[in-house]
């Protein structure tokens, strides 16, 4: 093989046709097997060559379509939520923005209520902007603000009601994608309307858990996923600005130069939030280049506030608020700031990392 | 919804066609989104709704065409393996035993050599019948004999030459499904022989770590996958009659009665030998019945010894020696003995754990 | 035996006297043998014997101690610290509250530095009442105030200065009677003064680690101590206060009816502060007993605020602010509240967790 | 503080003598404080200082005065044991080997049973030669050979009984002393005779559980302590044979070269058998040496074949088989061979790397 080989199977390599050849591929199809030698080049590449392709949602594309089917789509029991999955442009047919990870803008009218149901894929919700619904999760109602991170872990039911006159939007994600092809899915439905109409500024899991460092003794058995609804933006905010800050005094705090970045963590275990989706939120100074990395593993960012851009692959994309974009797995990445440049991220690096197939590679900045 | 409900999604519930739903839909193409209201049904089932189906392969008409492909196909770099995978009959196109699983029978004539090479994927050899094949590991040779289960894990590298003047076939197993479906995949090519032509009775894995409860001071770091080459069938038979006559003088041993059972663990951390595929070993006495069972994930039985069945679903297999079924997710199965019943069996389970989607069920037996 | 036993040990089957037998015994001195038969009643108890006892020392009288000692006895380098032990009066000798745990009252007159040093005793102090002294902890300085639990976990260097006009006296809990007793432990000495005297409101650890549910990028690796360096009243109270809102409210989320608690945790594993020492702060309610218990392993509260009792064993103790009591390993004990009552609390349960000789019982409350 | 610095303490920065001094330290006296600015030199020494000493128990010695305490003493219930504490010379008053350990020659006269009880305290025992012993433990019956190790972890039921015409000597470890230092222990009474006289080749526990890699299906709950009852010395030799084997065949297999060890593990989880007990054996090559090395925490060796010595600290020691030697905490340690050399070890190294106060230090071979 030469040092240039970029694939595994060499095709010079496969037998010769032959009519016993041909009789034995069609002995093949009757038993229901299929030789390796003619597949391996597509099965077993020399990296990760991924059918999902980097792709930008501009919010201001994405809001309008959303405001549209709120006027058309009514929301309800059967068709369950007013969500519009983002579709790889490389995974056609589906709304897949990557093979493990469903992100969708979801919306609702003033008044309205998404009914109750639950099921075994992991959710979150991000809020770039807006506020006035509640999300109820296992009956508990959790405020949803700007900037908030809020969870709906597997087999949590949750519904979601809007008590304003305004509509909001927001973004929702998934592991629908990996669920779906691995046949982990059941579902369950739950109340038609949301269990508890209440709108307290802060949800119960919250007052007994997001508390720093500090435990509740009602709560010593570790859960697979955080039992904190909601992640809400002043310490998010207030995390990377001690960051930048800590920077600005020499001290080791950022993830690196003018990067500051926090994971969102269960409290009992210190781990990603959900066994499936790990979830940050990364801030860069204005004028800011991180260096370009890989990983195994797709990726999604929105940009929560700011201007600036990433280089995915070859290209480089000029980002704006709301903005949504995915990284495939192995496809090299970089951010750069224009101004404070605020990103909502989330990945199925915990599935990579469980299974042990995490790998990385950091390269220098560009652009 | 009526009680009755098999589907998630309310057909009644969507929206009425008008040109302006139309308009908005044609809209959603181009910006590559997809709504949710319209696929629900499919994307998230009540439970698992697996594409794969129940299936058996049998052996007597699997090893002629291993038979045969020895025959016309030649082994070497580029094709790398003359593997036959089992394609799963739910899933066209692909030779996928399961969303997850790849099984194949594997031939080598006699003097052949599969070339070396090192994946992510982890891979295992199991030996239903004959020897004389040595698989090297990383340079360690491993003897391949009946009733032998053997681990590739992931990038390590590999490759088999076949000592003898007779042919020999096996089964591979690797979560080659999962890797490319996941984008996870590396593939490095080695030596074009095998780098060690020895052919050792024990490997010097086994040597150093084939001792019951006893762990060398070299090597006191965990390591993701097991350090054992080779699990050999002398102790698989031994511990399994072990707990059938236990259960004989009345101790708790099998897995239920007259059905003894072993995993195959990493001994450096007693679970399982690889991050993504369990092992076992299944005994039934003859006459024994085991209760009807479905779990979350997909697992694949190779009968070893003896003569008896299977209850998938709703259908009845008679099995022979050599006889491999699959068993897709949350779909049930029971296995009855006619004699003496050894089977081996592999699966996805450490993905289901370790990403909390594991589920099961138990039913009273049947047939 | 009969069913009354009360001790192992039964000293009518001991061997009769002899010459033979004395002449063994003393061959057995020679030697440095001892037989197993003539101690093993004191050795090997029914259950745990310990020779500490229960106490109570009253803040109205360590406090005058402490200035007196604060007037005479100057604090620098070779005494190192003005710390007052609390001695266990079952364990005369030592200034052990416990075979595991020591307490101390510390003392800083105005201006005053305990100079920097490290060891590997695990230590923490807790803040009764007044302020005004940072703890330098490798290199952070840490403001003290009331309520606040800090951290100085072993081997990191620490040193004390008080900024103000005012003295300043608080609790230090270390594992030192364990260091000693197992021989684990190494000090260092480090600068004569702290190594930074600013007096930030918040350590750098605090800003980089205290916001829930938050971990920086910067620290991914796990800790075996909690990174962070002080645990503030303000965010123990409002979990405490949260805890008890919530039970008003019908909602799990006290450790039993009208007792709160949280234990202070390590954000990166959510486990214990440090290995072997725990820290919880519990309120009662007025007018709340808790049941009695008894649990393997010492403990030490202090009353923070608010007045009542224990029953520990069968003594009643009242309890005012600042008293400090210690029960031993599997003496019952009770509290009670009088007014709402606050008690910091901290114990050895780390390491009989970790080496599996925790145990507990409960039973009614009582009083 | 000058660089030569051997203790903490610096007596020069003591308090001046005065009456009030004398009156405040007679305060300290009735409210049960002691100050650590006159004790902190020896409660926290720069390195551990262990009072405990080296020292070498020759079996040429031992096996004597248990002979003669078989001739004196019965065994029964009320002294339930003939055993013979080592008694650490540093440790006078006390059977303790070390601060953390208990080792005892116990002796069973022929045909007599040591009746069964149970306790917190972990025990195993190890057998330097002899046969004819069976250990029931929990109601199985295990066979006590030469060279095998077995273990009663806590709370298991154990009795011994002799079921030949020859007395049997082995060796007891327990952690004894640090559970009654800990106040961690309980006992209970089992059947005045062991439940059951048979005597098996292999134990039930064995039978199940002692086959390299395989887990039985029935056990897939981890336990705190090794399920294994017998590590025998079979397979013990043969592991150590083959890391030599490999050494001679430029693999790495040994600890140093020279120098074959195993550790005795837990199957359920790979690490050590007990919770505060490790357990080792060590082959040397004759002439080997290993290098001098320092460890936080006790350790006890046991020469089970062979002829050689060991530095301990400064002192050198020869030895012949049978005889026992414990190394303190933080004193280096040698060993040197003059035929091939084979000990036993055990340690309270799982109390210290659970606890993170294990340290040490290899520096280069001596003698």
């Amino acid at each position: 093989m030469s040092s240039m080989t970029t694939e595994v199977i060499d095709h010079s390599t496969q037998p010769e046709d032959s009519p016993a050849l041909r009789a034995l591929y069609k002995s093949f199809e009757e038993e229901h097997v299929m030789p390796l030698w003619t597949q391996i080049g597509d099965l077993m590449p020399l990296h990760p060559k991924p059918k999902a392709v980097p792709h930008v949602w501009k919010w201001a594309k994405l809001l309008p379509l959303a405001e549209e089917s709120g006027r058309l789509v009514p929301v309800g029991r059967g068709g369950e939520r007013r969500a519009l999955g983002l579709s790889n442009p490389g995974l056609p047919g589906n709304a897949y923005i990557s093979p493990t990870l469903w992100a969708a803008i979801q919306y609702l009218e003033p008044r309205e209520t998404a009914p109750e149901h639950r099921h075994s894929q992991n959710a979150f919700r991000f809020v770039v902007e807006g506020e006035g619904v509640w999300t109820v999760v296992n009956g508990d109602p959790v405020r949803m603000s700007r900037g908030d991170f809020l969870l709906t872990p597997g087999w949590h039911f949750h519904g979601h009601h809007n008590d304003t006159d305004q509509p909001m939007a927001w973004i929702d994600g998934l592991d629908i994608p990996f669920s779906y092809q691995n046949d982990v899915g059941f579902f369950e439905f739950g109340s038609e309307r949301v269990t508890d109409y209440a709108t307290p500024n802060f949800s119960r899991s919250e007052r007994l858990w997001a508390h720093p460092g500090l435990r509740p003794l009602s709560g010593l058995q570790d859960t697979a996923s955080s039992p904190i609804g909601a992640y809400r933006w002043e310490y998010t905010d207030q995390a990377l600005t001690e960051q930048l800050l800590l920077e600005d005094e020499g001290q080791p705090a950022t993830m690196e130069q003018g990067h500051a970045a926090i994971r969102y963590v269960n409290p009992t275990t210190g781990g990603d939030v959900m066994p499936t989706i790990r979830a940050e939120f990364h801030r860069l100074r204005s004028g800011a280049v991180t260096p370009s990395r890989r990983e195994v593993g797709s990726t999604v960012f929105q940009v929560f506030e700011g201007k600036g851009g990433a280089v995915i692959g070859d290209v480089e994309y000029s980002l704006d608020k709301g903005d949504i974009f995915v990284i495939p797995s192995w496809v090299s990445w970089s951010l750069w700031a224009d101004t404070q440049f605020d990103l909502f991220r989330f990945s199925d690096a915990p599935i990579m990392e469980r299974l042990h197939f995490a790998r990385s590679q950091i390269e220098a900045g560009r652009r």
